[in-house]
């Protein structure tokens, strides 16, 4: 059922709303997208109305000669259902396919993503106008693949509608099949929340302290959000399989209450990603809250590899963002355009699109511009994608279906993303030791993967990674702590951060001493443990022979119970002077690291020395930290993606001999690589 | 129709509450008032209850006493309609005429202005008050004016009864006669927002992220609010100018969503403010937000003098303000209330109230201090009252029918404030701008108008200024850019800053390059531009000859296009360095600047200096920054105005010889003027 | 009626929740308890679904078994009602008991404390559940007493359901009679919100700017909760009283909107307070916020003593604490909750139960640590609270019905507290001098008092002081002036700070010089006063021989009126330089002091210096600031309480000898007390 995201070219494209313009304007716009390399065009994917304008009535007559003339252009088309954007018949006829907060009021037609993924309705509706699509479009031979909705839980990813808390009931009754089950699995005997019936069970209600739910309800909340978006999703992704079993299918965005790989493996060929890395310059704090800015990209990025090792960006940033009163960003400096582009190649993607061909002069988004200008005239902006449409040309077929190479990465899993959303005991400590890692990884050249363990992740996975870091996994069952014992037993080499294995996956803790369900993998226990937060005053943990690092957030203080377990770190100060911080057990061929903190990066480099981690270009290329190295490979041949994120130039060193894919230029010893510029040497 | 502010004396008075007092106390009041040279009184507009304790049942003894009363003392009456606060019975038998919030909560008997405009019961309540008010007191001598409810817009601006979506549909329909129009201007295309029915159609509703509405729709939202509150007052002042021709008819204010012009233009024999200049101090961060604090207030002033060359001030700030729980402020020192009302008068007021006669012992306002106390005693503000009071009986009659005068007009318009509201690209920028440039005209003692572009403006009302301002209009329409055009060709000189003319009246973008409709105007265009925000470090601007300047908040870099602009500033550095950041165009006898970003007070005291601008005393008077110089003058004479607005002495220097109005003195050469002090020279 | 705290043993207990743990665990709980030196337990506040899983259908089994098995261990037993936390099968027949939010959304089962006090449905099903269980354990022999409810009014302090808007116009017939007296109480004039049927009048409801009601009716309102919340309780009492007259009753909390006298007099043989310091480590501005940080826990404490002289602890933090994601607060030191017992013993408990047993696996409270781990091993919380419990058996006899002693108390009525949660001219005024006063007095080792002025409070009551301190008594009747009066003249040394004394008990203001009803006290009126806030640059106070000190937040310029009067302190600055800050009026053998600004610790000490206020202890022991003393003592001794708020040692010296209580050690001379050190001194 899987087809590849590009299997001739590398496809470069863009977004295309032929409805929002004049069709006189059609034909100079395919032609100028030619021009500039382009392959493929998406659309259709806001145009319900067009297609469908009373219930039941159907015209295809717009997007027909909009896609035919873009086929005789040599265009292909991806084709969006259209149904994040019901028509206003729709919602008013029927409004019980409205969402609702949680405080119960009914969102109305006037943006986007305002439906429930519930109602019968609207999947009656939704199912209705996916089957006429693809029945009147699947033997088009310029439409190549399809798109799924757009963004599944942007903008907002919880649901109220009476049809949710109906679905969720349902969805509870087949996972518990009993009242007492779901007691139990809720904990309900505290505060007294015993169900009797499930007629009492909803979806979290408002509550005395807003949005104070049962954590354990909360958690379930979160994932049957997660079903219910895949299970209305399958009901296109089945219609779409089935009258248009030659054209392929996916759907953008890396969104809250959603498991993409679940969503992919499920349904479609690939998963696709939208990519702005201009929202890491919105803020004035954002060097603190993101300081590898536009860079730090690169980690949702792996994210995406994780569920399609190649995957199409449908949205690539195409210049400034910003809807009328928010997200408001800069315009990407002369190159960033470019240098984003190829970070998404160099993370994995064989198929790119700009968005957008032309700014729109109307909506909310009139300030996220596109390519073009609203005047339609030349610009910069226009001149780098040409550029790029004219370098992928060339290089761009042997880039396709070549796969990131990595000896790290760092391990997440949904339930504790989904339980960390709530539980501020692990879930921002796992956001800010991600982050802190991925910094110590880029500045060390060390590409690393991300890693979702699922239940039907499997012991080959894991061993292809040298190393994997698993922050702070508060839920770890006991099951994935026997398989994470396998990968070290066979010379894995694992990582844990403070709170590791403490809850079960229902998200009640274990009545076990910390570690949880990892204390036989690290051989410690937990004696005692802290926040570091408010009046309380940090301290600090001394390593065997590397500089001392801050203990950051949280404090472990960990008690050795195996021979087979060194202390690598102790805590300097406060009552628990001396006691262990860090430790390393040794188990089969493998290690087991225990860190009692929340990561930060100068602990993670000590970590990456002592765990013998480096750059896979090391013995021929000497960079500096600012570059990001990416390396994809095929079974012919290697490509190491360099990128400079800074405006100022940086100077490498190749030893050697190495040729720019791009530029075609042979590069030897030292090199002036140019600000935001960007190499690919072979 | 229009009747003047005053006709014989400067009108000095005070608001008075005779319900909120025992009748013994009344004849001792207007006693006092008079001893302070008090001539006017203002009562009745939140006394509905009074009036019409039951529906349909009228009493008037209690204010036909207090009148009666006043008049007999020789104070003049101004009678409010009592409409701003609906009686209990009334909201309790007529739930319909409450407002709503956004959300969809029902606003409630309790506080003040919970009513909307639409609901026809309520109009019908409103006209019957209004008739028998008119009705009884038309023929009263000493009433000899009439407020219009009180604060239309004030507390709250926005409307979402069942009432007011109705009316915003039947106000649509007169605009936009078809859906297909409708849809058109709101640019519905855009995310399949297109309506197929008109009861499809609502004011802004609840969307998932919250208050994004179409900005098409919200725009036009605000339009429909200012003709719905004219509308509403409509009623009352075709009632009052049917029944009590005699008298005339105002209101007060200059809040959100109203176009104050038309309102006064269509209802009013001229316009009200109520000035509260102590509002400048109340936050920390005032010198920030506010860095001219109470003398800011002139900027307000000046809009109400754009509506009614003289008006009334109808709410004098007496002393410290503050409900019980917000808007909290300290004391004004001794001399503000007096610099505060000359202030009033310099921008040109012909009758001021003070707010209020005695401070409320009950209710939300206790804090909010009248001239008296509660004691009743003799207080520090009774005293500055008094003496206000003699010297405006020496010297009032003469200043009454003076207009202020002024070479410079910063020009505003009603659909950029309402856009800006909701688009972070231009609205901010605004009010940035206004400020700025006041603050370099104050310092530089250059008095301004305030100038509002509407559809009746004519070249002549434009002619009357050397030098127009126009910061940042977004919404540019081909008809007044060729007006500017014209003003320009007989010698005017217009400035605009960034973000000029790219949108149309629908606050659509122009398919054209920037700045749009402003193009042939500045021959030139914006190649490109940036947001600086974030982590975009700012630069600045190198002017010729003239220190630099800090490039604020958004950069447009500029093209020169044709052969008559001259680039004044060009940016001193990022990748745009070196390009014209400043040009002006030589059109016809006068020239058009284009400032390419949001303008700070060294930018315009640069092009104060290019435009020629200068104080209209430089050639007799000496004034060091912190005194503001205002003038106003008639046929005889002129009389300027020096307001010292800092606690500690001001030296000015007096070439000649020039009289003082309040004191008689003559002042010659150096001269100190005492803090809070005030001098009218003639 | 009333019966003692604890007549035999200092009772050092624990909070225990069987439902939540296998049954076969119970033993090995309670033999560990009794080991540790407990003697009682709590259980059952969350029960009521165990106790009635179906409406009317009772099972008193695991209870029985539990309380059982303490009691063969030899525990008492303390049972909650369950009424904090409905069955779902009640809250889902009957959604009437719930409460609503004042933006009108209903609360639902899920959290706990959901339910309002008003509705007849839920007292009728609160009195069935307590007959039940007052009938089935009054004659338990191991049942010692009853705690009513849990924490009435935490979480959630205002109710807006139909039922409780019926209460209170029900309560507000009770008060006024007549709608006229209610129209003038609320001074409904003001604003036309005059009432002329009593089906208008509500609770407050949404008004344009949130939240702003009428100042009157938001005080009868908190006036109608506390009332309202005593009458829900009084059910329950009454209950209890009758059923089960052996046992004692009280309940645990010191919430917002309850007068706990009235509730503690009317219905309880004792009040109870839940202590947990750490919560004064929280925040980063904690320093800021709470300068004594845990210490600052004894103002509160000395609140619930001025309730009852002696008190339980239901819950004495034992642990950190957190629910999943907020309160969440560092580890205690070793040490410092065993410092936080005796805290709450030194201000007077005789009973002491930690919260909780056992960490909950489950719920939203995971994080609010018991004294056991979720592994139920051995660690260092268990050990401290062994250690006390073993401290205790052998001091705790001696020290049960002693009182604290003090010289000084800081005066508060609920009225104040009430209105002052609104009005921003006085409220947070007398937050912040409680804080600074408190400060002062724990710095300088002087045990103060809190004593609440009520109707009933009697000369004898206030002639226990030497000193008053009465920081900002807004409302002060003539009557409470008069008390007030009479304790000076017997000798009282009265101290009062600005906004003392203009508002009657409806909040209106007196229209009469301020401060008011103490005017004649005091002896001086307020010339003239200021907010110092936002641009207002404020003043210091210099005083007569003294330190200047700042003269915070509000400044009232004061006029000496008699003779008796001497001014000892002046303004340093502003145009009311000079004029009187501070004064003393000597009448009869007492002195009234008024400070015209909000307190700060630096004037405090100046006023206590004048006030000749000194440590008790001062002859014979010298004390560094940062340890806290405080006084217990009874007929035959005085227990001298030394708490250690650091965690660094600090040095005392003892002139003489004194023997510790808890150690049996002899202390003479220079003595070095622990870290978080204890010494009761004998």
């Amino acid at each position: 059922m899987k087809k590849p995201v590009a299997s001739e070219q590398f496809e470069l494209g863009v977004c295309y709303y032929p409805e929002h313009w004049p069709e006189k304007m059609w034909e100079d716009d395919y032609r100028r997208m030619r021009e500039m390399g382009f392959t493929i065009v998406r659309m259709g994917e806001f145009a319900w109305s067009i297609f469908e304008p009373q219930e039941g009535c159907y015209e295809f007559g717009l997007f027909d000669r909009a896609i035919s003339l873009a086929h005789s252009h040599g265009l292909k088309v991806v084709l969006g259902t259209p149904t994040a954007t019901p028509p206003a018949w729709l919602t008013d006829r029927y409004p019980e396919v409205l969402n609702v907060t949680y405080e119960g009021v009914t969102l109305q037609h006037g943006m986007r993503r305002h439906y429930n993924y519930s109602s019968p309705k609207y999947r009656e509706l939704c199912a209705a106008i996916t089957t006429q699509l693809a029945e009147h479009y699947s033997g088009h031979p310029g439409v190549v693949g399809w798109q799924i909705d757009n963004e599944l839980n942007c903008e907002i990813n919880v649901f109220y509608s009476e049809s949710d808390h109906i679905a969720f009931r349902e969805w509870l009754k087949q996972k518990y099949v009993t009242l007492d089950q779901l007691n139990e699995a809720w904990g309900a005997v505290f505060w007294n929340q015993t169900y009797s019936d499930w007629s009492q069970v909803f979806l979290p209600r408002p509550t005395p302290v807003p949005k104070q739910p049962n954590p354990h309800q909360a958690l379930d909340e979160k994932r049957f959000i997660s079903d219910n978006t895949i299970s209305f999703a399958k009901v296109q992704g089945d219609i779409l399989r089935a009258k248009a079993p030659g054209q392929w299918v996916t759907t953008n965005g890396l969104f809250g209450h959603l498991d993409s790989h679940a969503l992919t493996d499920g349904l479609l060929d690939f998963f696709s990603y939208d990519s702005y890395p201009q929202f890491s310059s919105i803020s004035n704090d954002a060097a603190e809250v993101n300081p590898l800015r536009d860079r730090g990209w690169g980690l949702s990025l792996s994210v995406v590899r994780s569920i399609s090792p190649n995957f199409c960006i449908m949205e690539q940033q195409s210049g400034p963002g910003g809807w009328v009163n928010r997200m408001d960003m800069p315009s990407p400096k002369p190159g960033q355009m470019r240098l984003w582009t190829y970070q998404s190649i160099a993370h994995g993607a064989d198929m790119v699109l700009y968005f957008r061909w032309r700014t729109a002069t109307m909506g909310n988004e009139i300030y996220w511009h596109g390519l073009n200008d609203y005047h339609n005239q030349p610009n910069r902006r226009l001149r780098e994608a040409a550029g790029i449409g004219k370098e992928l040309a060339g290089s761009g077929q042997a880039i396709i279906g070549s796969v990131t190479e990595a000896n790290v990465a760092i391990v997440r899993d949904y339930d504790n993303e989904w339980d960390g959303e709530y539980d501020v005991w692990h879930g921002p400590f796992m956001w800010q030791s991600n982050k802190e890692w991925y910094k110590a990884l880029q500045h060390k050249h060390i590409p690393n993967d991300v890693l979702y363990i699922r239940e039907q992740t499997t012991l080959a996975e894991l061993a292809r990674y040298k190393v994997l870091i698993y922050p702070h996994p508060a839920i770890l069952s006991d099951e994935t702590a026997a398989l994470l014992g396998q990968y070290v037993q066979q010379g894995g080499k694992l990582v844990f951060g403070c709170r590791t294995g403490y809850k079960d996956t229902r998200g009640q803790c274990y009545m076990r001493p910390f570690p949880g369900a990892a204390r036989e993998l690290c051989g410690i226990t937990v004696e005692e443990f802290t926040m570091v937060k408010g009046t309380r005053q940090p301290t600090s943990i001394q390593w065997n022979g590397m500089p001392d690092t801050g203990a950051d957030a949280f404090n472990d203080i960990l008690h050795v119970e195996e021979d087979t377990v060194e202390v690598m770190g102790t805590y300097a100060s406060d009552y628990y002077a001396g006691k262990p911080a860090v430790t390393r057990n040794t188990r089969g061929k493998g290690e087991v690291w225990y860190y009692g903190a929340v990561f930060n990066e100068e602990a993670a480099l000590n970590l990456i020395e002592h765990l013998g981690l480096r750059s896979p270009a090391a013995e021929w290329l000497e960079l500096p930290a600012e570059v990001e190295l990416q390396i994809r490979s095929n079974a012919d041949t290697s490509f190491t993606f360099l990128l400079n994120y800074e405006e100022t130039p940086a100077v490498i060193r190749v030893a050697g001999s190495k040729t720019d894919l791009l530029s075609g230029e042979v590069i030897t010893g030292e090199y002036t690589l140019e600000g935001y510029g960007v190499l690919i040497l072979q």
